[in-house]
């Protein structure tokens, strides 16, 4: 297969001169990102600029039989722009145009390489936004390719609610539009949400259309401190039967707020913690949340903001969860691994992986999106080491059995790339095998991100 | 193809005996449905009871090569449980069974043959309900199947969006289950989304996850009415943008409020009225409803429900329209057909095609679901009359090409079946190509409800 690169670089540079990179610092920045995985390198990466550039690189790939590997802002955390087999990557940092903003409609259209943040900043003066945030700063074509979704998912669900249609190159350079800017339809198979979470296997991912929602006009904000992950869920679940306007709600487990304690000099009970955050009109907030102040009467501590710093404050030891927890062992990146359960499910799950952790060496914060039942653990350790990486993959690997024997599923948001692969087969069963036959019919070649999602 | 009929009939005879139904009575129950197409009858139904009996029953279809129509509850509007190719139809229905509700969760699981109806009233001493709500009682595998909404979908969302996982019987009888009971996952392809429309073209859903919501606690209910489309449409697209808790926002045109007036003896304003439903805690509708008032500037009169029974009143004006239509023109039934446009063309939409309208001796009054951009049209005309077929036909091609020219559908809700399929193209362009290929890579026979959505 590779044999073919020297005639295909020849006819890519003919077309993208010096947008062709072959220097190992472009091929070393496009093949490790944030993943905790061993690095692996493109042969080359073409800087595509246009839809019709894209739709170029993949004809002349699929004539060469050589792997493209669609990269967007790097962040990706189980090694979905990895080029384990080498390849074109193609970089779409540079389509980052917004095309069209309907305010009417509440829905905009974009380059796949447009940041959320700078979609929201383009919005600010129409009062609209778009509601997927995650701790990256991850492009939209990326976060529609792995299914992104975040704190306020709860709200507003996540990529895959949100997308109204794609445009899509596939591998034999076809450019197809997928969905329209309606609502809804019934109008045949819904390609839209079989390219999101795709992870770059069938297709690449030009643009985007996608919702919009007014800016709240209110915010309420409180801080929770619960005796157990127990009496913490039974809050979330009360609160979300009632219907509250919850927009965000958040758990941190002890450790993690051991953590936060030391990294930002606060005294915050260590004990697990949760963050609500309320919003709508001045009147549902204030109602809302005194209902949940109500309906939170296991809770030790309830600190609610009284002003806008306050809110902040209190959100800022949310936001800097990750640098706290990696700060317990400074040098030390970690895994951050994520499953998503049955909420009823979460109390149990996350008891019986702490008992897991407890027999290793590994200290492994957690926070979670619980409105969700979804969960990360930053799992600390060496990769020097071999006993602390054999421990931190039989944590993985046990949080993702437990995770599918509760009915949920190996990763509710970071996507399967190389890392989570190993247990597709677990999770869908022979539903994994259906999966293949679509991955067959469209990308026959295996050209597409191969070796990502599965082996074939 | 049909030569092994005979063949097939003995095989299913010997494991399905009398509930193997091939007199012209049940074949016609099964070929028409409520579609305004001509009858296709299967060569015979089979009553199934369980995932393994449809799992039988297809091994023995594909063994012989003989189509399968998936029926529910027989109340598909575009000929979706047709059998043009003739085949077998397995009627569903007695798989009515609510499997498992998990309150915490707010999720339920049923087999395909349970209607909305049911469910709700099944889940009712548990303060959750299902929302989606269509005029039709129809089962919720066959709303899953054609991607069903209605009036609540503005708030909730479409079987789009709450159908958690599937269980699905593959064209050789292989069952496989979509999805699992979390929240969100990015753990491969979304075959659950890519059944939910697929109107049986694909395999037979047989189970279906739902997600479900706590029952709000209190309701406010309003009728207005306006000088125009565009000026009910403005007062809409703001209360969107300010995120009002709106749970039915419908509209109904002149011709609809002229027929209402006559069928239900009423006095109300003949001119474009909307009905609006705010849900939610008793503070925030009365804040919401108000907020509304105070935007509907352009409104000729707002009547603001005070109790319940006045509520019943309003909603009653609604719920009647589809009657009310049709006592335009006692003896006809029409078509029913239904477009989705993005909000800000639905105006100019219903504004060009009621110019087209008036071009012929049809009548078509119009309801929709304004939140979204859905919206219907009954055509009342004879099937006896030529001249009034070609009208009405060329009513609904003009509809739908103006609804895919301005960025829209052509069909929100009801689906492709036979009614809606020489739009397919038009809508979709190359990505029906796209379509097509996982089509036969599913059911490389073509035995899964052949000639709907598109012909192969």
């Amino acid at each position: 297969m590779r044999n073919n690169l020297p005639a295909l670089l020849d006819v890519l540079r003919v077309q993208f001169a010096d947008r062709v990179l072959s220097s190992n610092a472009a091929r070393e920045q496009h093949g490790s990102g944030e993943s905790h995985l061993p690095a692996a390198w493109p042969d080359a990466v073409v800087m595509a600029h246009t839809t019709q550039e894209v739709s170029d690189v993949l004809r002349a790939c699929t004539k060469h039989h050589v792997p493209v590997i669609p990269f967007g802002a790097g962040s990706s955390l189980e090694g979905q722009i990895h080029a384990p087999h080498g390849g074109i990557s193609i970089d779409m940092s540079a389509m980052d145009k917004v095309i069209s903003v309907h305010d009417a409609d509440m829905d905009c259209t974009v380059q796949c390489g447009v940041t959320r943040q700078a979609l929201n900043e383009h919005l600010r003066a129409t009062g609209l936004f778009f509601p997927v945030d995650l701790g990256a700063h991850a492009s939209l074509g990326g976060m529609a390719a792995t299914r992104a979704s975040g704190t306020t998912t709860v709200r507003y669900g996540s990529m895959r609610d949100l997308v109204l249609g794609l445009t899509v190159v596939m591998p034999d350079g076809e450019i197809i539009r997928t969905g329209s800017r309606a609502r809804k339809s019934s109008a045949g198979y819904d390609l839209t949400r079989l390219f999101v979470g795709s992870e770059g296997t069938l297709g690449i991912i030009t643009e985007l259309s996608l919702r919009l929602f007014g800016i709240p006009e209110a915010t309420q904000t409180a801080m929770c401190s619960f005796n157990s992950i127990e009496d913490a869920t039974e809050t979330v679940v009360m609160a979300l039967q009632c219907g509250l306007a919850l927009n965000r709600i958040e758990l941190a487990d002890t450790l993690q707020m051991q953590a936060t304690n030391r990294y930002s000099h606060t005294a915050l009970p260590e004990c697990p913690t949760i963050w609500v955050e309320m919003t709508g009109s001045p009147a549902t907030v204030e109602n809302d949340m005194a209902t949940f102040e109500g309906l939170a009467e296991t809770a030790r501590q309830i600190d609610r903001a009284t002003t806008a710093d306050d809110a902040t404050r209190i959100w800022r030891v949310r936001h800097d969860a990750l640098y706290a927890a990696r700060a317990l062992r400074p040098g030390i990146k970690g895994i951050s691994t994520d499953v998503c359960v049955p909420i009823s499910q979460l109390p149990a799950c996350v008891s019986a992986i702490q008992e897991v952790i407890a027999t290793t060496s590994i200290q492994a914060p957690l926070v979670g999106h619980v409105g969700d039942g979804n969960f990360h653990l930053v799992l600390l350790y060496d990769p020097e080491s071999e006993t602390e990486v054999r421990e931190a993959r039989h944590i993985n690997s046990s949080l993702v059995e437990m995770a599918i024997e509760m009915g949920g599923t190996c990763t509710g948001e970071h996507g399967v790339g190389l890392g989570k692969k190993p247990y597709l087969q677990a999770e869908h069963g022979p539903a994994l095998g259906v999966m293949a036959r679509i991955k067959k019919a469209i990308d026959p070649d295996n050209i597409m991100n191969p070796g990502k999602i599965f082996d074939l």
